[in-house]
């Protein structure tokens, strides 16, 4: 099995391995496929910035890989992952899907974990995948 | 808050409402998002085919929408689905992500929930994504 990836990358999403919930999704490129894998700690290849990408690398709150699965093209690959902190997601959130689409527009369901401004501060406050 | 189409694709997450297993990734442009919205059953874009796809038209086992939620940046949805049949991965398994990416290869971790050549016969069996 030879992982597919395209123009460069392929996609990740980021599973809590306890609780279920799906965190994010981001982009590897078979460098920050490899440095996941070697290191145990979710790396992105970030589109945005176009470099390496280790999440948590500003807030600290990481991704440590527990398993690594691939689907059936070996397109996307699903990492279970337990997070080192309150909140995967730059707003505040413990997943970055905190918002369902209803008929009127768009219903907040998650509560905030975090306030951003406390962990980011002047940083980078942006999502970088 | 609008949906950020890259090149006329958004990432679509199915994930399993009732055990949150993860079946599937695939991908959307509007008219697929829409029709999904709107019927209550997941229909992707095909990227190989170029054309609309209907997830389980040939083997019937469809995916029913219960929410439909929506990431920070706004470019990757999460459906909530209910599954109508055995299994979503064409290859006969409930989720797409049957195998882990071990130190030696690849372990597939699920047993088959159908046979495909029952299912699909001299059909397209492949996966459209």
């Amino acid at each position: 099995m030879e992982l597919q990836f395209e123009n460069g990358l392929v996609p990740a999403i980021i599973q809590d391995r306890h609780s279920g919930k799906v965190l994010m999704l981001g982009y590897m490129n078979r460098e920050a496929f490899e440095q996941t894998r070697t290191t145990g700690v979710v790396t992105f290849f970030s589109r945005k910035r176009q470099k390496l990408w280790v999440k948590g690398e500003t807030s600290g709150h990481r991704l440590r890989v527990r398993e690594i699965r691939v689907d059936c093209d070996a397109d996307t690959v699903l990492i279970q992952a337990d997070l080192t902190g309150p909140g995967c997601c730059h707003m505040g959130y413990k997943s970055c899907f905190f918002r369902r689409i209803t008929q009127d527009g768009e219903e907040v369901i998650a509560d905030r974990e975090f306030d951003p401004d406390d962990v980011y501060g002047e940083k980078q406050k942006e999502s970088q995948t």
